[in-house]
């Protein structure tokens, strides 16, 4: 039997383990940075929370837990056979489901918790979701998200704020040539107002989001078969042609074309609020160092369930699907029974983050030493003799190891090169007999006859 | 619609959290202390991978997830109906299942990256695994394992270093009063030889395994039941009626009970072997400073794949299933197809740690604040005030928030007592005359009117 797994999942080596967690340690402290705390939920929910939030496309990809026991039971009870449909089929024999996303078991954890929280309640979290998506690049069954909302705020401040996140993230990870494009539902709703055709908001954002897919040729068609009148596309032709040059003329741009929507010029008094969080005339708010903001007219993204802000985050030049994004939503806890909440949050994308950090060769291993120091075994009497030592530097908060069989010297020189262990503690007959240790440099090769005692107390001044 | 969650599963509130984290960070630092590396595996397994590694009862507890699409048809084809078993219907709908333990993927993982390991090799994984186990007090149906393996080498030093490890965790929770019983499958295997019955030997562990349960009489039955004869049963009596006074006592019995059995006396020098790295007669090799160690005859554990030592922590008081436990294994990869390749390993159960914990009152949640500091919001001029403050703050490493939205002093410092935040700056508009902010002790209740670059210096010099 030789074993594999499943399509869309990966093993992740102690190099990889080490680099992701530098991405989730990055992001996590800038979460903690900014006051949002961390919870976890659990990795299946009953599958009637999930069933429905993610669209007709969302539910076919949620993975689905068969249920214990005989659970045809409950399929022969119902008189269903196979014969019937697998969604009629799947509701007897499976009643758990995988996590699709972060947000939906979010709003249901806070509406079951909402007497115990305080609001603003911001919370992040860095858990695994899973989609049975087709495997491509970047585009996995399983990844991780992570997450930072804020519930029961209505303040703009937090949209400004999470995009400040998104820079200090960026910049600890030294990744540049990140873009955050940044859109509003309302000016969406503007525009489906302003050529007259209100009741086709989704059908008119979804069609212009692809407009840097697929053209603007595709769009106007994708337009008359959802039932756009030719006048309103003519009317959307300038949005559809418009290009930007800058978020002041952007702005202009909108102001100008939805004049008549009040909806309209209330998401761009929300685009402005959040540009002036880092731009004000008199003085600066926050600065952005790593990363520019970009309105982008077209930004609509698949999901429905935004109000107000959009946000997401590409890079300007390696081709690779978006590296995190958000927004507002005001009805979120609604669905469970909780209305009236509004809530705005951001996700990164770690696994397509590590994945362009790879591309780029941004990481830099060096840093990510685990072992420090190797003992040799080159018999019982050596072993004996380097146990305490090897105790005391552990005490000292040194990571180091002993190799535990006795072989040959080589091979024990050859694994801590394959670990990349910067330093070996050779321990012979001549070294127990002198009461020293040999010390040597994996890097540079050199090597000296050392007092135990002295190594560890340079190691004591180094951890202070 | 009221939301819940499945049962045995658990959501984690942020205070929940930090204590897990810190549980989980406690135990990674120990695991790299000693030169473990740390890796990861899918969540889901291919079914077969799993099926057949837990015995009929875990095969049962195995979460199966539900294939995509039309997963019927496969049924169909085959001519199934929901009229078949359960068993049969699963392998025609089901692919893949939730990863039921850490032991098995790792083994899967060894085999297929063998070529790119090196041996010996020593890893870590803490990641949730999920059975379909009744739930009950401290057990879950989603918990965490934290595990760790070394592979490729027979050294009894491991399993010294193994229970070092467990010492060092335990004693840097500060969790008092923990037993490692440790036992070896070859003195379960000379305990069957001597007794007569050397085909017995499950049924001989599995019944005396339950002696502190369900006691004498009971095992005395259910090995009657199992078919060993009364004659085995009588010659098992001294053992079933031994009571451990000291390792040493324990080592004597065992010498005296086994000395028929060249397997049984391999066990007992192994035992001996682990047992003088920590008691050597001339110099101590390793201390143990928060644990002891118990030999424990009727150790056996469920699992069936130990074939030298066997290790499992309890503790003395509290009632609470085992907190961890491990062994070695000579074949686990073999059934992946990479025979003699020797594994030792031990698990941490982060989860019932946890309750045991919370039941101790051992949390010092005074160390686990997230936010340092947060600026009081009193309307938008006193915001602007506050942004470039609270910029400068978290660049000083200083996790620092500001109250969102407009609202009253009192709701504001509420939310800082609610959330554990202990020092708040206030601006309001005397502050900003004066060029000065209020600095507020949460705890004491005082505050002072102070120049905020006296507070960054402060904090500067703190992170120093």
């Amino acid at each position: 039997m030789k074993p594999s797994i499943p399509k869309g999942t990966r093993d992740f080596s102690p190099k990889e383990m080490q680099r992701r967690n530098y991405i989730f340690s990055s992001i996590k402290t800038v979460f903690e940075r900014y006051g949002y705390n961390c919870i976890e939920t659990p990795s299946f929910e009953n599958l009637s929370t999930l069933t429905g939030k993610y669209g007709d496309e969302g539910d076919r990809l949620i993975f689905k837990i068969l249920n214990s026991g005989n659970y045809l039971d409950e399929a022969n009870k119902q008189g269903l056979s196979t014969n019937d449909t697998p969604q009629k089929f799947t509701q007897a024999i499976s009643e758990k489901a995988l996590r699709y996303d972060l947000t939906v078991p979010f709003a249901r954890y806070v509406v079951m918790n909402r007497n115990t929280i305080t609001f603003p309640f911001k919370r992040y979290q860095i858990q695994p979701v899973w989609r049975a998506d087709r495997p491509q690049k970047s585009r996995y069954r399983e990844f991780y998200q992570c997450d930072a909302d804020v519930i029961g705020s209505n303040s703009l401040i937090n949209e400004a704020e999470l995009i400040k996140i998104y820079d200090d993230v960026f910049g600890s990870l030294n990744l540049k040539n990140i873009e955050i494009k940044l859109n509003n539902r309302k000016v969406l709703v503007g525009i489906a107002e302003v050529i007259g055709q209100p009741d086709k908001l989704i059908d008119i954002t979804t069609a212009i989001d692809k407009l840097d897919k697929i053209g603007l040729d595709n769009v106007c068609n994708e337009l008359t078969e959802k039932g756009i009148t030719p006048n309103a596309i003519e009317a959307l032709k300038p949005l559809l042609n418009f290009k930007h040059t800058s978020n002041a003329n952007t702005i202009e741009f909108l102001k100008q074309l939805l004049n008549t929507s009040e909806t309209g010029k209330e998401g761009i008094k929300e685009l402005e609020t959040v540009l002036n969080y880092f731009n004000k005339d008199e003085s600066i708010l926050f600065t952005l160092n790593h990363v520019d903001i970009v309105i982008d007219i077209a930004l609509a993204r698949g999901l429905n369930y935004y109000t107000g802000c959009i946000i997401e985050v590409k890079h300007k030049t390696e081709s690779m699907g978006s590296l995190g994004g958000g927004g507002r939503y005001d009805n979120l806890t609604g669905i469970f029974g909780l209305p009236n909440i509004s809530g705005v949050g951001i996700s990164f994308g770690a696994d397509r983050i590590y994945d362009i950090m790879e591309q780029l060769n941004l990481f830099n291993d060096t840093n990510l030493i685990t072992t420090e120091v190797l003992f040799t075994n080159l018999g019982t009497k050596e072993e004996a003799y380097a146990l305490p030592l090897l105790q005391a530097l552990r005490e000292a908060k040194v990571n180091a190891e002993i190799y535990p069989d006795t072989s040959k010297l080589k091979k024990q020189l050859d694994y801590a090169n394959a670990k990349g262990i910067p330093r070996v503690i050779i321990i012979g007959e001549n070294e127990i007999e002198q009461g020293k240790v040999t010390y040597k440099d994996m890097i540079t090769g050199e090597q000296e006859s050392l007092l135990f005692s002295d190594i560890l107390s340079n190691y004591k001044i180094d951890a202070f």
